[in-house]
């Protein structure tokens, strides 16, 4: 297998976080997303999407998506378990997966891409067209990672982790967006947010997480 | 089970679709978002986020997320399976899956949410406080519906579904996001896209279509 990777990227970071968990050597590919690497055409012959991650298979499949690369690598390796191991335990975890997805990934991508310089016509994933920034964006992105901290919050007083009792993928999609918010937009945890911070300590500590 | 639903929006038709398929009845609650229901607290105490679909199984407990709802339900009514027989299917109608929702359900959102007159201060689904419309949301929305429906016509032109060679979830979804571009927001699939005009006819003429 083969990773096409970007290092300062959220979602090739999740999939490498998946991989370091599962205890996997894949051999990676970097491609510079802040150089615009994935929009020229030798990397749109991998993906037409221009988008990152993807897993090459040895047999040259090529799947992208993060949730998808990771549902295999979860069904062809499925120990440590990330994804749940009963039925309502792995719709749980999802539900708690995509929460993360749409509240924090959605909401710290609609700030880096309005307001970043190297974006700055790159308003959306994967165009290759110019897509001009949005300024009202910032603003309402801004207020969005505050609401999605709320939230965070909120689930961490009631819950050890993301997705439950133990670790799992959405935490690793949280831990992805805190860190885009912290080092890329200055969005940080808030100083009264104390479970949010107890969870951060600790997921942060895993080996995975260096990745 | 019980399914907390809303008749005029695309989220919940996809799980209204996905049981049909599956030949179930649940019995459904109708919470209307144009009128603001899904943010009144009775609402609230179902789903603190205020977002429709939500199942609620036999014993109380509510799952949330069209995915995480539609796993649930392949993992307990396994035929007809719509979401992959082996690992790497699964995998692949994943991706497709989450193409159709990333290209094609965030895009008609975008002009939906900032053009609709229902929801002028409400330009964020689930959000209780007002989130302003962004006029400029439109005109990107609307070039994203465009890049959808290529993107799609490209796929139909290799594929006979969008997930493979049958239907699948992926054909859930993708129908439904061409739906809410015909019926609310006038952009309907390009008279020349004539590989999506040939998907379109024969996942329409499904029963399933019909709710």
């Amino acid at each position: 297998m083969k990773l096409y990777d970007c290092k300062m990227a959220p979602n090739p970071r999740r999939v490498r976080i998946f991989i370091a968990e599962k205890g996997l050597q894949i051999p990676a590919v970097e491609v510079s997303i802040v150089d615009g690497e994935n929009l020229k055409p030798e990397y749109l012959k991998v993906n037409p999407r221009g988008l990152l991650p993807v897993l090459e298979l040895d047999d040259g499949t090529r799947l992208d998506e993060t949730q998808a690369i990771c549902r295999y690598l979860e069904e062809t390796h499925p120990e440590p378990n990330l994804m749940g191991r009963t039925t309502l335990e792995r719709a749980q975890i999802e539900s708690w997966q995509r929460h993360m997805e749409f509240d924090g990934m959605t909401a710290v991508s609609e700030v880096v891409r309005n307001s970043i310089p190297a974006f700055k016509s790159r308003g959306l994933p994967g165009v290759t067209q110019p897509v001009a920034a949005i300024p009202a964006l910032v603003e309402r992105g801004t207020q969005s990672v505050k609401r999605f901290y709320d939230r965070l919050e909120q689930r961490l007083k009631e819950s050890e982790y993301v997705g439950g009792n133990r670790f799992s993928i959405a935490d690793i999609t949280a831990l992805c967006v805190v860190d885009v918010a912290k080092n890329r937009i200055n969005l940080p945890i808030p100083a009264d947010n104390k479970q949010t911070q107890r969870w951060y300590e600790a997921v942060s500590a895993r080996t995975s997480a260096k990745v």
